[in-house]
């Protein structure tokens, strides 16, 4: 069995959907498991959860995207984890990211940079969406990877919408999608 | 008289248009002579066109988002203004970007970004769209800034598009908007 | 008179004498007054402070880079700038940035293009050091600018220094000049 | 057998230099073979080279910094993938990243970023340096990842240098051991 752990906050909800479709995507893959693992209002993680980061064959990050970057309890995840850094327990296992903002850009290429870079320094494998974008004229709203995302997965909820409203169907499909990919990766990496 | 420069790379026709568009803005603005400059299609610039850079004001970078960055001909023109650079001869004069291409997101941050690392090396100030962005539920498409760039302007033209279709009366609105922007902080900066 | 406002946040001491040299800086500049503003542990600031920010005519913002980016404490006090984001309070002001890490690299420049990203939601302009790098063969490790910031201040204090023994003397004098050309863009843009 | 192909630019040498320590590392990997595809000066590369591309089990892709970014050439030879981006023939190809600047920061980020981007265009898994940086007290120039990459290798040589003199001997066993690294992810995704 290969285990995908997915580690994301989420502030009002959209984020934690997001998530939620992820994980319906990944643990569609035949042999694999799928912890869904978040984040609290503090930026803590229990002690279990922590190992099963460890323990797990790959691990997706996910976070709303504020004032252009992370959300800080995620950063505060982010900063914890300088221990299994330092004991690079992370290191090889495929890794990939996800955000959520109200604007169809809004810098959530900023947050999937960071989430890279965070990735990188704990010598992961980076895994993108591996998507091409829906972008011609016929393209509509609630195409797969209308947002187009390459590098992580994007989806866009209205600032006034509540998470039954949003994200839209057809990124929370893209989503998906998204876990269906990382998982088939991890799979392909730990065989 | 404050003298904005607009310097940029089109290959198909619509970040031509996107430049216009940001052109009409800034002259708009009184007080203000733009003059708009585009890179031929190896990448080279008139003489006549790098002296009005260093007498200019005020310099606005564009080009299309081509695989994640700039146009490799925006880029020859970069590498090629290592002289001014050493020169330091563009210190201290506002700069801006925008970057037009087929998708929503299609990694138009990751542009605007390199934009700002080459202004930066070059001792410029970064005026990005000073936007708020559409994302309400209420916002469509041709609101302004629906596309929600802050640190640069953005428009998206579907793949198969003509520059007559695309980029779209929204974008091309923000992209007046933005050129008001720019000059009049050119002005403040140069009374 | 000009107000330089410096909001930063330190762990361990490094940041704050970086922090300091920067001060010493702007606050050489004739008819200049800087406010130094330190985050504190739980990633928050006074409301007097808050009030600072918004009264002032240009702001410096510091964090060390932890695991890639700023600290969560810095990331905490952007996600609570929404307030004055979304009233566009921090709008048309400079703005600049400063990271002390361990290495090098240590991916310093992640943390300061977030806080470009950061600056320029708020509708910031950002200024950069305005410094060439120290980089022939001559160079030595006190130069300005031996580390070769460009879009924003760098110092590097080595993993196991104490706040007395980094940054080094180069790093400090280089913030210190970083200072100061803030101070004076801050003077040009408010007179 | 393992195919890993590198393709690069280099300018006066340096990032050769560079390009070929990494060749000496992941030819050193057992049941690796490794072809080295140099874009010439007008940003170009043979058929022959572009076919090795999709023929590879992994490609390593490196550039020198110029004006904070990878050099013209290389983003020619970036816009001429657009093929093989069309037909994703590259898809699911692990894929790093080298440079080289003259100076120790040198924007060198700047650089890895885009080509991770460019990359995850390319629907790629990214892998960096797996190295903790050299940052200690007792650290010196010569210690290997002494520049600290994470995202990608980094060397640094003087403006005045020749490409006798540098990448520093430190860079190039950096390079060496990061060939090493990449082949043998490369072996592990393709058994």
């Amino acid at each position: 069995m290969s285990k995908v752990a997915i580690v994301y906050f989420s502030g009002y909800g959209h984020t934690k959907k997001q998530a939620e479709a992820v994980l319906a995507g990944a643990a569609s893959v035949a042999g694999t498991v799928v912890e869904l693992i978040r984040i609290d209002e503090q930026g803590n993680l229990s002690d279990a959860a922590w190992e099963m980061l460890v323990a797990s064959d790959g691990i997706i990050f996910g976070s709303p995207t504020y004032m252009g970057g992370v959300a800080w309890q995620f950063k505060k995840f982010a900063d914890a984890s300088s221990k299994p850094w330092y004991a690079q327990a992370w290191k090889d296992k495929p890794a990939a990211g996800f955000t959520n903002s109200a604007s169809m850009n809004g810098d959530k290429g900023s947050t999937i940079s960071y989430m890279i870079t965070f990735a990188m320094q704990h010598s992961m494998l980076w895994v993108g969406t591996g998507m091409l974008p829906a972008n011609s004229k016929a393209a509509v709203r609630n195409d797969v990877n209308y947002l187009a995302g390459s590098s992580g997965l994007l989806a866009q909820s209205p600032s006034d919408s509540t998470p039954d409203e949003g994200p839209l169907p057809g990124d929370l499909e893209t989503a998906k999608l998204f876990g269906v990919r990382f998982a088939e990766q991890v799979k392909r990496l730990t065989k």
